[in-house]
């Protein structure tokens, strides 16, 4: 079947196939700035949680039905009813209706191996509760996704029964079923037979896809599925998932839109494919995978002498699209910054002209590249890079300088204690402070405020929002490399600074010190 | 085409084309090592290097003819001869034969394009190049593979020119013919349709693919084009490779022979699968992808309750494989999603049987849930895990007790420094000891060394392997709660254990004393 121009839907699960996976684990604020991350990119779906699973899914849906998103609609996950009793007095199907979602996705058998083994009751019955589960839920006005589980097994063992299922599903009222190779097992060329049938049988806009990549085929499957005539992808952000993970939407989304010519309402939103998985990741607080397709820092990288040299004569011979349609870039060689015009952009912002073709600027650059060879990262740290072009350009007023600290972590008879001296010069007079607090970053923090304070009291204003550490070459073991990153606010800005050191804490009071420089350089200019 | 019987050649280009990946580098010792180890796995052409490019290959080469290999057959990587010279005076393919291997796999242009904008020459000097080129080396009794680079590209724009290039290889006298997508942005349709006309015309046997992952294709389209008949699969163990990777050895290899029935002279060996990609990482000093199908360290792994407790109850419902085919394991995750079966589990792997329904059971499951509440997490820490459980079956024996510590962290005329005091009781004994180093957990991580390996001599043996840090909460600030997870090894394991505090450096230390004891319960039993 020719896919140009065909609508596909896209329905994310990352936040709740996704969580599935090893490590894979976020709150109920990073699961609400997942969702409105996921809507603004514009996917069709976005399944948000498993309310009869956990207590956090629950307290996430309450969160969500207030947020106001601009297309995506949000679903919840659940399955069908129990055996043996009425749709309308089963517990699962009523947390999933208090969800309040306009949206819920139920699962349901299709291998009889599982009705009779798991589930403990007859095929009929297992018919029974699909159809009413789903009649129940679309009585209550919600439009029903209904998840076949195991159902190219299912397909492989009895396709009738199979077949059977998906009719038991759409008498109900389901707006989509879902073809799931939920162990990941198949192979392409039966994928696509099987689903070429049921498109046969139930016509393709109403059939849905959720595959994994146990077979390294994820991607593969989905677009086999969606050549045979599906509709709507269930994937995953990066791929996360149980075990080898679901269908990566970061490249099934490139390969339907740049290689097939299908059409979603995300599509033209595809500049924003890298940006969006390293959002992810950051949530996560995985590294990214830099081999990723389409999104990966190595994507568009080359090595070899030959390729190197054949990319500059003739264009695209060895990219196979160009990489700023998902928001990545051509790298050549060692990293080359993509440097100058943004380094420009930052000055703009701080008020000052720098030149792209300036030595001041040049210099810059220079020292930029050898920060980020030692670790140091800006995009998150705008308000680090701001202070270096200030000081690049001779406009940095050293509000307070930190001349030493001594940090000391005491755990003594079962007590836990962090104490943090501190030595700052102001107008070339010392102030010598001491804190302690329950950790060490807390205890510095504290010892510079009571040190700066007084004579900097718009200090009071300012608070610390959020932490990251990152571990860089971890191999190297406890020693390693760490890079901190502080989001510090105040009721009208917020800034991020950045430190490295091979000593967790010296990382943390440097961009500690940034972070209040920042604050007072936004108080009492400094840079314009 | 059924490809159940089939037998498929498999040529590894591990040593050539996946050290075009970025980061892969392997010292001359290093490849021998890899040769030796693919050829006991039973691949039956090891590609060693690219003589004409650089000198370590050459010199590798030199130590390679004196090895005695059961199966496999060394190639050497050149190109055909510059235009305008004869084979036989031209310098590369000197180069290439004086490596004194069986085999020259040399790689030529199909793509017109190419021809004329790359090499400058023209389309039939380019046939005459192929042609010659293959007939020289065949003439000095080496079996050719002629790589046809960027053969789906060069195919959509001119099949009759993609052709005749075919042609000229094999008039040449080439063994075999290599379709190489070399961009990795052809579709699996457009390659499996492609390689069934090559393989209509100039027959299977002598055709090979060569395929990279840029668009998340590169195991679908290995085998799409076996199933259109192709014989020989070149790629790489892990998928090494340069921007994406090449097809990947260890997801191909267990489809080709588990899912398709193709067979190989590898194929009794697949049980050796997940060691040989941890050796391959081990010496490209790489972090195993553990999402990895089949070989993955989560590639069974389960989490959801749901899947956890069907697992047992439906043997192979939730696995595509048994993972022992590929020398891997089921791993049950404990999560708050799963429960009593996951933990009964883990305390069969320490060698005790722990009843699902017993009240050490409840207690401990009671203390997870409690422990996962304050932001522990035991899915990358099973040893600290185990602990805890020999901790409820009683039989924990305690080696030390870190009775306190102290660390400090000392930033003083630039010069930074951190030491560490700790006092441990061995058999009533405390042992109090002092060390430095670069960051805090260094330090205690020195001091306990010192306080314990005189009584301990086997922490020699262990190293800190990985060291993460996650903080909870962040939004809190500098005070958050921080989860550290370690991971640690010897010779023979590899252990996670984890600590939580709101202290960072609580938390290492908390982590690390886990490690110490689960190093010394290995030694010295305390569980069985």
């Amino acid at each position: 079947m020719n896919s140009s121009g065909r609508p596909v839907k896209i329905y994310d699960t990352t936040l709740r196939d996704g969580t599935q996976g090893e490590g894979i684990s976020f709150s109920v604020t990073d699961k609400l700035l997942i969702t409105q991350r996921l809507d603004a990119f514009g996917v069709d779906y976005i399944e948000g949680g498993f309310p009869g699973s956990n207590p956090r899914d629950i307290a996430y849906f309450n969160e969500a039905r207030g947020l106001k998103l601009q297309h995506a609609r949000l679903a919840a996950f659940g399955s069908t009813r129990r055996a043996g009793v009425k749709a309308s007095e089963d517990a699962q199907l009523r947390t999933l209706l208090d969800s309040g979602m306009p949206v819920m996705t139920i699962v349901g058998k299709t291998w009889q191996l599982h009705v009779t083994e798991i589930l403990r009751t007859t095929p009929e019955e297992n018919l029974a509760m699909i159809e009413d589960s789903v009649a129940y839920l679309v009585a209550q006005g919600r439009e029903v996704v209904y998840d076949a589980e195991h159902f190219f097994d299912g397909f492989k063992s009895d396709p009738d029964y199979a077949f059977r299922v998906l009719s038991a599903a759409l008498r109900g009222g389901a707006g989509h079923v879902t073809l799931c190779d939920t162990n990941g097992g198949t192979m392409v060329d039966d994928f696509q037979r099987i689903v070429a049938q049921v498109v046969g049988e139930f016509g393709g806009d109403k059939v849905g896809l959720h595959c994994h990549n146990d077979s390294g085929l994820g991607v593969a499957l989905s677009l086999a599925g969606i050549t045979a005539g599906a509709s709507m992808v269930q994937g995953t952000v990066n791929g996360y998932g149980e075990r080898t993970g679901n269908t990566n939407l970061t490249t099934v989304l490139p390969n339907l839109f740049l290689k097939m010519g299908c059409t979603a309402s995300c599509a033209g939103n595809l500049g924003e494919l890298r940006e969006l998985s390293l959002f992810f990741d950051e949530l996560a607080n995985l590294r990214p995978d830099t081999k990723a397709p389409y999104v990966g820092l190595s994507a568009f990288a080359h090595k070899g002498g030959l390729h190197a040299n054949a990319a500059q004569k003739v264009k695209n011979s060895y990219e196979h699209i160009d990489p700023a349609l998902v928001g990545n870039q051509t790298r050549v060689l060692v990293s080359d910054m993509a440097g100058r015009s943004s380094v420009a952009m930052k000055a703009k912002e701080l008020g000052y002209a720098l030149e792209e073709k300036s030595a001041e600027m040049k210099q810059l650059i220079e020292e930029l590249k050898e920060l980020e060879f030692r670790g140091y990262e800006f995009e998150a740290a705008d308000a680090s890079l701001k202070l270096l072009i200030a000081k690049a350009l001779g406009v940095h007023r050293p509000f307070y300088v930190l001349e030493g600290y001594r940090v000391m972590i005491e755990r003594h008879e079962g007590e836990l204690f962090a104490e943090a001296t501190v030595k700052v010069m102001v107008n070339g007079q010392p102030l010598h402070t001491v804190a302690e607090c329950t950790g060490p970053v807390g205890a510095l923090d504290k010892a510079l405020r009571l040190a700066l304070e007084g004579i900097y009291p718009e200090l009071k204003e300012m608070e610390l929002r959020d932490y990251k550490v990152r571990i860089l070459e971890s191999r190297s073991g406890a020693n390693s490399r760490t890079r901190v990153l502080i989001e510090s606010g105040d009721a009208r800005a917020v800034w991020g600074t950045v430190g490295v050191s091979d000593n967790i804490v010296d990382a943390s009071a440097e961009a500690l010190t940034d972070a209040i420089n920042f604050k007072l350089m936004l108080s009492r200019g400094g840079a314009k």
